[in-house]
């Protein structure tokens, strides 16, 4: 059995949940306002997918198709598009060019397509700037068929956004609850799972483990992100293989996906961040923004 | 005979006329200030090469030389660099570096060199911020010998630009003429052939054929494009051979180009567009910007 | 022996002297406030190791160990990581995180790792926005085994940075000393080895050599980098050997590094340059900024 799919963890942020149909999942998305603390004293009114930004993970097996069900509950319309996992036109979600519903207030609209290969992909609203406000969140095809020996022992999903938010001044944080710009042009505070450092969950391992990360970056900017402590195999791009190319620094454009895997041989407490220095901030404070930790101690024989 | 030629197509712009010589063709640009509309309701006081920006397109085939001749009409110097073909120190259009000349108000001057290696490139403008203010388009050479298989069957140039335009408010578009700002380090307005959505051209194909897409960015920002509905193969990137590089988002940084080739499988209507939310805007107006589509019914038998 | 040290080069900087043990080097950098010209008529307050920024070349053999002391003379706390050289966790630099010391103002620690493998790397400061005003500098490990005709004639290394410097207006240079703005999310400055074109010292060739170049961009921008006049082989990515990967125009992200290398064969007096217009300029007065220049003259027989 494919025990993969156990093994994925997405911290600060849920799995959705779904009904297991013949050869489907059936998962639902509500849409709607939020209140989503991205800080212990900074909470923003987002928008997001089951009451979460990122929304939660989507995870199929290769083969099986999913039934998308998004409910509207917003006062404006939505649609969603799922980036990168070829589709018909109908199921596509880009209502403006595609023969694809506008899904209005108060309604629903299921998206049907097979999860033909596997990889890593996101979910994303297509109206508006609502991508921007939180409307998007993991998708991830877990390989029909593959060996036991190939399954990292813990595969981590990093989403990456980033939030504009008005600030008296930069240099530090002011407490309270904030309606970000949708436009994000010039971001201020920047994500991991919906979360700042030091408020972001660390990623746990153990010593000698296979890691695998799949960074997935929907924001406006570019972001390159660091693993201290450990260079890496980048094993997928997009969803698609590649070979031999080991690196310690990976720069994940908006709209891409990274996927990379090394061996816990060096154990400690590391950041794993962003390389831009103001991304490691929280409006100018730092350390915060795209920080978080891997940890693990040494074998105990 | 190589009909690679004749299948490439510039949506939008113009194909330069030329004169064909003994392994050589002389082509013209005229230098000057053109009204440029990127909208319908929007026009900007940009510089082009022959009536146009982007400029027209020059193909070469392999082997042949190139005769540029390049008059200025404007009431400041300028000179032009093709990007990414090596040649001789006096033919590179770098005068405030190299032995090659300004070419002044009222003057002309002709650039030589041999088209020896096959790719996709772009000309520009290298005096001050001429090139954001319009003086770059796209320069083709096809391969010498090339097995007729290997030809796509339409083969398509996106020129990717971005403008800092003057206007009131973010969110919407203010009609009338602007002169955009050269320095374009907050732009707010996106093309692609120098034209915003949805003022760009779709590009059309048959089911089944082979579509290559040439993206080219001498922009000051760096872009991502994502194709809808179809996963692609990356051919060429900087007129360089790759292999193997399967995606669905490309990262086309400033001054790269990227060459990619898919078969159209998936009939309908489907998004070419940019993947940063802003620059699929018009100043914050949605839809808008970087956004193209590609078009073609199923098969009919 | 391996002669390839003494083949490289770092214009406009300094190499760091260092006292040799039994498979160590021990280096020393004082961090402290200088006064950096980045145009004749340009200064900024800026922070330098051993008084330059960036600062001072460190060079080590592959296997052996580096024994780096970092004494701090600023008013403020200070660390030092060297980006993408695995080690231990205590050894990296990271306080906020890791089990590694923060310096304190008026005392010195010696960080001690070994240079396992070889490549390009950087080290810079971890604490609040150091980095952003001067503290990083390039660190190099050559192979331990080469042979003799794999070895560069020339290797040059060139550091990226940007400087935020307040101006009354943008489009020309207001001489004076600047303390430049420590979060830099609007650059205007840009350097190559602390420099601004004009004032960039050029590297020099001989024809036929082959010229291998190292770029290292720890700034917080990327940076799109093109040589006029010369393809060139992508030989390594942060320390990585690539294969087949010809090119004539690199994207640099922060945190990355590129080596490349080319025949000295098409001589002349070349540019070396970032792509984003902005970028080649100093506060929008053109030319200047990130350009350099290669020259070599043909053979004379």
């Amino acid at each position: 059995m494919n025990q993969w799919e156990e093994r994925i963890s997405f911290p600060d942020s849920k799995i959705a949940a779904y009904q297991q149909g013949a050869n489907f999942r059936h998962y639902k998305l509500v849409v709607e306002k939020i209140k989503h603390p991205i800080l212990t004293n900074l909470t923003i009114d987002a928008l997001g997918y089951n009451q979460s930004t990122p929304g939660p993970l989507i995870i199929l097996r290769q083969g099986e198709w999913v039934f998308l069900e998004v409910e509207n509950r917003l006062d404006e319309p939505t649609a969603l598009h799922v980036h990168g996992l070829t589709k018909p036109n109908t199921q596509d979600g880009n209502p403006v060019i595609e023969p694809t519903p506008q899904i209005q207030p108060g309604e629903s609209f299921t998206y049907k397509f097979q999860a033909w290969r596997c990889g890593t992909f996101f979910y994303h609203s297509t109206h508006d700037f609502q991508a921007n406000l939180g409307l998007l969140g993991p998708f991830i095809v877990i390989p029909r068929e593959v060996k036991p020996e190939a399954i990292p022992n813990r595969d981590y999903i990093q989403v990456i956004q980033q939030w504009q938010i008005n600030q008296p001044e930069i240099g530090k944080v002011f407490s309270g609850t904030y309606k970000p710009i949708k436009f994000a042009n010039n971001p201020n505070f920047f994500t991991l799972n919906g979360k700042s450092f030091p408020y972001t969950t660390p990623m746990y391992a153990k010593y000698r483990e296979k890691i695998r990360m799949r960074f997935i970056n929907k924001s406006s900017s570019n972001h390159s992100m660091h693993i201290h402590g450990h260079d890496f195999n980048i094993v997928e791009v997009d969803g698609f293989p590649r070979h031999g190319l080991f690196d310690d620094t990976i720069f994940i454009a908006s709209g891409k996906r990274f996927d990379i895997e090394f061996i816990a041989n060096n154990p400690g407490v590391w950041p794993v961040n962003g390389t831009r220095s103001f991304h490691q901030s929280n409006n100018g404070e730092t350390p915060g923004g795209m920080i978080s930790r891997l940890i693990y101690l040494p074998s105990i024989r």
